[in-house]
């Protein structure tokens, strides 16, 4: 018993220790650019050796996907992604669809301009990110087939699929919280009324109240 | 007559020459980058001497005011823009202003992406993207003024505004016509209709008939 406590012991301070590097990290990342940043300096921030850093995590990209992880922890992705498939009600399945993107912006807009600047800056990280976004595609759509499947009117599965991507944009977050200073709960009514308006017009769909 | 034609002359060659160095400048900066590209390989890519590059242009920050110039020539914006202002019926100046919006982002998104990447990488190419962008939002509240001034439902002047700014951002033209393959008019029409339906909801605004 001693012995298997130790370990457990052992492992989450190598989990403890991994995660310290990715709130290092995340913080330089998003003031100097992935691409400038070292892992010396990663190291440095982290008041953790370089050689520990190489040990537990070993590069750059490693240490994006623990921030990733992190991340998605943070905002409740997976419970809330659960929440909207098993939905029944259409209307209801988009408004959990805004309260998720608002969360996953709030957590984490640094992440997303982080992705955006590596993969800008190297090859490799231009196809990690092609790669999460394929999985987001995948993810929207689902919900966006379980809202607007065997309906008569309204656009069908792709063009809706288009318009939700399109609407759900970090640059769409980025402009109406950041430069013109709504705020997250304005911006997650508006993206829910505005996509019901959108995808659901049968329903009277109509602009936003607020 | 012969000194002033000689001098009519000169200078339409110097306009060609500039028109010459914008137009290799714009190709380098958008393949290799605006940080990235010196004045000499613009020389080189143009065909034009060094010091002609220097005499006629002077930066690359002029010769980027010298590439937005054609881009803005190209697309036609004062013309199109002088339409929607006097243009009394709102939901037609949408439509105006979505037709605007595409022939700009058809004609320059290249040019686009060569400010946000030279704005990422100069201070001073911020300040003067900042100008830019506070030029493009003057112009679109005199629009917005124009259509939901003085209406008692519907949104105000400003929520008006963040949302017209929002829709028209290049990334929502790049998302939907480059990425998910819309045609430049189906993209306008969905801009023009969906500005409508968020600005004039008591005109019975409704989401895409596409």
């Amino acid at each position: 018993m001693a012995v298997k406590d130790g370990v457990g012991h052992r492992q989450r301070q190598a989990e403890a220790t991994k995660d310290q590097i990715a709130r290092a990290a995340r913080a330089l990342f998003a003031e100097h650019g992935y691409a400038a940043t070292t892992i010396a300096a990663i190291a440095r921030e982290a008041d953790i050796p370089v050689q520990t850093v190489y040990s537990a995590l070993g590069s750059k990209a490693r240490i994006l996907e623990r921030i990733t992880g992190q991340w998605m922890a943070e905002s409740q992705t997976v419970a809330l992604a659960e929440a909207y498939l098993s939905e029944p009600d259409p209307r209801e399945q988009l408004r959990l669809l805004a309260a998720l993107n608002r969360r996953q912006l709030d957590a984490g807009s640094d992440v997303v301009a982080i992705y955006q600047e590596a993969a800008r800056a190297e090859p490799r990280m231009a196809e990690t990110l092609r790669q999460v976004l394929a999985a987001r595609e995948r993810e929207i759509r689902k919900l966006v087939e379980a809202v607007v499947a065997r309906r008569r009117t309204g656009p069908t599965v792709d063009e809706a699929l288009d318009i939700t991507l399109t609407l759900t944009l970090p640059e769409v977050y980025r402009t109406l919280v950041v430069e013109r200073g709504w705020s997250p709960s304005r911006y997650e009514t508006w993206l829910a009324e505005t996509l019901a308006a959108q995808l659901l017009p049968w329903q009277g769909g109509e602009g936003p109240t607020s």
